[in-house]
């Protein structure tokens, strides 16, 4: 089969060579960390370098540190099991966000955002005198849609004026900018390990010393009671090493900046009618979301494919579901506009030629339907 | 480092090699199974065989199983989801058994078992007729601890009369009988991989077709809305073949049920004061659950590691806790009698010199302490 051009890093990553060869040579032991002997304690000491190295990745504690099955298994058991009174939310938070609201039966309270999809602080502001107290207040890190990136510090001082506590979802922010867990003055910080190069199937709980947390998932009292069901040894060990691999990839964010902006400067110049969402905003590096006013995106992701091109229309959830972005349409997009929108995620293996790929295909159907 | 003599399956089994080749296989490929694209396909269908793999192994339709992060997950979520008024819930049940039914905030009802840890059938009948209305019944198909099968069929069959519906956990028994979900006749039945020979992190839900169930971990409306988050397409994929693998594995259980009796029965010629829990009732081949009088599990564990063999003293979870076994007590040994307890499982890498290994050990300790 020809290589695919794959540009749907925000989809899932490709996992990294070293993170492969770590889960496989834990696979190749035996333990459930549980047990005391010698075998149970080898797991445990993987499962615990693991924690070490996600924990470093965030500059937190290992302690602090909860591992999970994903980052919407995270994210539904802050969001639940914060002991709030009511739940704040950005407009553009990943379904996973909205859907854990809702189960959580509190009050929930949208936080709107500007047209560069931008957290509007004035609101965030009223909202909280508003919200019955303790709050809970869920901003993402880095939006998956378009890449905007929020300041998280500032909103997380507000929150606490307001003496609500703070999570931020940085499953798309890890590895493609550095974190800080006590830079960033939040309470509960959530991580996906197949978002950054690790496997499916493991995701991450940060929190602060004092933040409640109550186990989603109840049974023998594994991670500290917080998170029960025998641990994912192999894939927790390759969150670890993913989580080393993708400190030392910030170090590529540069190289892949510059194809991403190439990318959106040639498609510019080919088309004065695109509409690159959230340019205005501070993006992380490897995402452009693009409009090409007319085409469906569905209809646009369909042709990359039959060029062996990787792309998608929103986020890659619910499969089969063609629904107009809701983070397009929070940004002030009308659904005709926002269901035009495909989005690119570049990554560790993307190429120049990757790159001239994606821009030649985006112009041949641009072209095709400019014709008609 | 020696080998390791493993007789701890019931923690967790090795992973089969022809698992781990899945699994890395896997890895190697990229893709999100929700995306629409080529690689999203691959994702997809490599997810779909293993459903259609593990559908096979409990004689189910494809479409009834929803893949989870493992048995602790699918029990929550069966228990917890299945939409009763109140649980019933035998007295030998996994930890989690009990939490989820805890978490559910609904009254709970324990069902008592004989002496050989077999549930009790008239209990369960008045039980049914008080509770309220609809009620789940969970009852586990074989024991964590000391193998005891129960005639779940049956248990269905009168849960049925009272309206009520069944959940039966096989993550024991899987592997190590042949299951038939239709047979059986229960609403839910619910799987761990790493039980059976394959990863960590994976389990799984069969359900009825008219089966209520309510997703425990909410979002981007994966599995058919029932267990959302990404998939874990390569620990998914290692389930489908650890099920095709422990199908092909039950050929091999005669040979392990003669291990497995012949250390019982150069044990009893040992020592006359042993005694083997629920030998009296039918058991799983591979368990033996064993109390030394006087001797705490605790201690003979630490023994045993100190000579390279892994047994555990109760269930594996719960790490660190010292605390006297829910299933003896229940069954009706005394607490210091069932603090004496150890529990080995013996499973497809078993050997008859783990078993003579395991056997000087055991008289090395017993000796020991009588001539003290």
């Amino acid at each position: 089969m020809k290589r695919l051009v794959y540009l749907d890093y925000n989809a899932t990553s490709p996992i990294r060579d070293e993170v492969i060869d770590t889960v496989t040579a834990a696979m190749r032991t035996v333990g459930n960390p549980s047990s005391v002997h010698a075998a149970g304690r080898d797991a445990r000491a993987r499962v615990e370098e693991a924690r070490t190295q996600v924990a470093a990745m965030v500059n937190a504690r290992p302690r602090d540190v909860v591992f999970t099955s994903g980052g919407t298994e995270a994210s539904n058991t802050v969001i639940r099991g914060a002991g709030a009174a009511s739940i704040l939310i950005s407009a553009i938070e990943h379904d996973c966000g909205f859907a854990a609201a809702k189960e959580s039966g509190l009050p929930v309270y949208v936080i709107p955002t500007s047209d560069q999809g931008v957290v509007d602080m004035g609101s965030l502001q009223s909202l909280l005198a508003k919200a019955e107290k303790p709050a809970l207040v869920s901003v993402m890190l880095a939006n998956n849609e378009m890449g905007a990136l929020q300041d998280v510090a500032a909103i997380a001082t507000v929150a606490k004026e307001h003496g609500a506590r703070m999570h931020t979802d940085a499953v798309q922010a890890a590895g493609k900018i550095s974190l800080d867990f006590k830079a960033l003055g939040v309470d509960y910080l959530t991580l996906s390990a197949h978002k950054l190069g690790g496997p499916q199937g493991v995701g991450a709980i940060v929190l602060g010393p004092t933040a409640p947390l109550k186990s989603l998932i109840a049974g023998g009292g594994q991670e500290l009671s917080r998170r029960s069901g025998t641990e994912n040894v192999a894939g927790i060990a390759g969150f670890g090493t993913g989580a080393m691999e993708a400190m030392v990839g910030l170090g590529d964010m540069d190289r892949i900046k510059g194809l991403r902006d190439r990318l959106e400067s040639e498609i510019r110049a080919i088309a004065n009618d695109v509409i690159v969402v959230g340019s205005g905003a501070e993006r992380i590096a490897n995402t452009s979301c693009l409009i090409m006013p007319g085409v469906k995106g569905e209809t646009q992701v369909m042709h990359f494919d039959l060029n062996g091109i990787c792309v998608s229309s929103g986020s890659a959830c619910s499969s089969g579901k063609v629904k107009v972005s809701h983070v397009l349409t929070a940004m002030g997009f009308a659904p005709e506009q926002a269901e035009c929108s495909i989005r690119v995620s570049l990554g560790y293996q993307t190429t120049e030629a990757d790159v001239d790929a994606f821009v030649a295909a985006w112009k041949s159907i641009y072209s095709r339907t400019r014709a008609r």
